[in-house]
């Protein structure tokens, strides 16, 4: 697993699968009439080679395949690859190198991209026509490839052998945060590499949420399903030190990143029988991701899962506690792989359309005051035809603690 | 330490110590011609108001206090507060509202706020001229307020507690990351939160680094002091699975944010003697951090500290080990709080000068090929008259491991 070979750093993807992945690009490039791209965000250079480094891809349709400008490690080189010490070095490289066609309308990350950055590299290419490259991106890392599936596949397998693990892990007395220790420790063990990437810059959360008890309720600042007031105010999301009782659901959604592909899954755990009603809406949350299980197929649209799942709440008459109570979040469900935020968002405005070789985590929560949070999330893989294939193969009922 | 009562959410930071950061603010801003800011980075909310949330804080120099504009939590109000749903509500709470005067010169965060995000809101404000507000956000949290201290000097004695607990944790055999693995879970039950603020969208570090071996010379994409491959090339920074063995060094340089401030402190520890060139290394940092410690007073050059760091290098002969040897880290020391990369920056072009109330992280470090990474890492808070105070307790000296 780890790489003692220093030559190995120079390794990117392979060809055929690099193809594969410039093919989606330029296919997202070509509707919205970019020319070329310009990529700096650490998730989408991942995608693009396999590794992590600072710098910018550049690809221009024209050519067959990208230009690395790399600012750092400074021994990364290969014949695609050049030294960059700052943005402005991108001139000589677009324009005067061997290596690729000149830019002419530019696609950069402007979603993500800081202003003053887009600046400098606008003033650096002044006769090029700098346009929004986000959706292309986010577009194209929406649907996995064969590969990108069966590391998606490793990460869940190691993932449902913690979450397996964890009533061995639990002690009566134990408070929520120190069983989410326990669970960080076996994941980390297991080679969980425990980095949480999420696109935005509000979005922050530390290997994952544990939640029980009222604490459940309490609205966060971060756009996840779920809440939790956090230990600190500084970082006020998940786990605050509530004791956890017997009787109660206890709801973990853990990071499932092993090697830079994630899954996400919750389960839900109790030491001793859970009230009926909140059996009842565990169960529920179970029929809601198997109904939207069977739905999601080529060409549905996205928002039609989240009014399905909120239909199916409503119907149960527990529509006040759907994906949170006190606050509520405005989706059922969302894309995963190197991000947990990714494409297609299954919300009510949403106009994503799902595309065999999405994989998505359908996670219809309920919050019930005086009990705390229940449901599961599993993540699916949307195929060609038949049904989506369930990712995630950790039991779904309510898990025993002892 | 954690929060049962949802009503503290509502609040902020006492009017005493948000006046003396907003006093720094003011300084910062009329220094740049600014008559107002609207501050979106979360490390520089959490400056302003002791908490993270969604949106925005607006502050008019004309204004006694801030106004604060909440997309999230939805529950988070008092009589400052202003919900928002999207950026385009801004016009009607800063031209609508009594809450506070308009804009005209309007600051923003442009190092860090994302290109769309700043052109929305040009166009919602379409009377307003938006300037860089980064440096004066920088500018204001270098120098830590005596409350701040408090916190950094909380977050250490907790960090303390656990490094001398390490010889405890570590078992011969032990692989860099099985024994940083049962580090985390030492500083998580310790009270840290784990998260690792960053500024800068390239950089990602999860929970610290230790490093051992050649990997210790491995170069990496992130702008830290010293490198390893890490365990996945999506994630390629610190300890890669090699086995500790005897009479080496072990370098341990994990987080020490428990309240939303950081101290930063590396300790190194070895399971018997290390060779003499380790030995005269690791002495020599920590003469180096002596030496700038005893040399941090208000009024000096931060480059006059790294160009002293790198001349007692070069007298010892060791300036190819110096920050790293197959790659080297550009800088000697870097401010530290909410996040690992304030101000001011001890580097040879740094024009930052050193003012009472500056924390530092002061980190010379060696790495020797065939050995590792040896020195130290200490945080110092420079005082108004006498020497610095450093901040980190634990020992400096290679800590036996059993």
């Amino acid at each position: 697993m780890c790489k003692k070979d220093t030559e190995l750093q120079l390794q990117l993807l392979d060809k055929e699968e690099l193809g594969k992945r410039l093919s989606r690009i330029k296919a997202a490039m070509e509707a919205c009439g970019l020319d070329s791209i310009l990529i700096s965000d650490n998730a989408n250079k991942f995608y693009i080679t396999g590794r992590v480094f600072s710098g910018f891809i550049y690809y221009n349709i024209a050519d067959q395949w990208p230009v690395y400008a790399v600012k750092r490690p400074t021994v990364l080189h290969d014949n695609r690859m050049c030294t960059i010490k700052k943005p402005e070095n991108l001139a000589e490289i677009l324009y005067d190198s061997t290596l690729c066609n000149a830019p002419t309308r530019l696609g950069m990350e402007l979603n993500l991209c800081p202003y003053s950055q887009v600046l400098r590299i606008e003033k650096a290419l002044p006769e090029v026509t700098v346009k929004d490259a986000s959706a292309v991106m986010r577009q194209a890392r929406s649907v996995k490839t064969p590969l990108q599936v069966v590391l998606m596949k490793e990460s869940e397998e190691r993932m449902t052998r913690v979450y397996k693990e964890i009533p061995g892990l639990y002690r009566p007395g134990m408070s929520d945060i120190e069983l989410q220790i326990e669970i960080e420790r076996a994941l980390r063990l297991e080679g969980c590499l425990g980095q949480f990437r999420i696109s935005g810059d509000e979005m922050e959360l530390f290997m994952g949420s544990l939640l029980v008890g009222e604490n459940s309720d309490t609205p966060s600042p971060y756009d996840f399903a779920m809440g939790g007031a956090g230990m600190h105010p500084s970082l006020p999301v998940g786990a605050d030190g509530t004791l956890i009782r017997p009787n109660q659901p206890v709801m973990v959604d853990m990071n499932g990143n092993f090697n830079g592909y994630m899954v996400d899954m919750t389960r839900c755990y109790a030491d001793g029988e859970v009230p009926q009603t909140v059996l009842s809406a565990h169960r529920l949350s179970c029929k809601i991701v198997a109904e939207l299980t069977a739905m999601a197929r080529p060409g549905v649209e996205a928002k039609a899962l989240y009014e399905r799942a909120y239909a199916m709440a409503v119907q149960a008459g527990l529509e006040s506690y759907f994906m949170g109570h006190r606050q509520h979040a405005g989706f059922v469900g969302h894309g995963i792989g190197i991000e947990v935020n990714e494409a297609p968002v299954l919300a009510p405005r949403s106009r994503d359309i799902l595309e065999a070789g999405n994989t998505i985590a359908l996670e219809p929560k309920f919050v019930l005051p005086g009990h705390g949070a229940v449901g599961i999330e599993n993540t699916i893989l949307v195929k060609e035809s038949g049904q989506a294939e369930t990712l995630t193969t950790c039991p779904e009922d309510i898990i025993p603690l002892s």
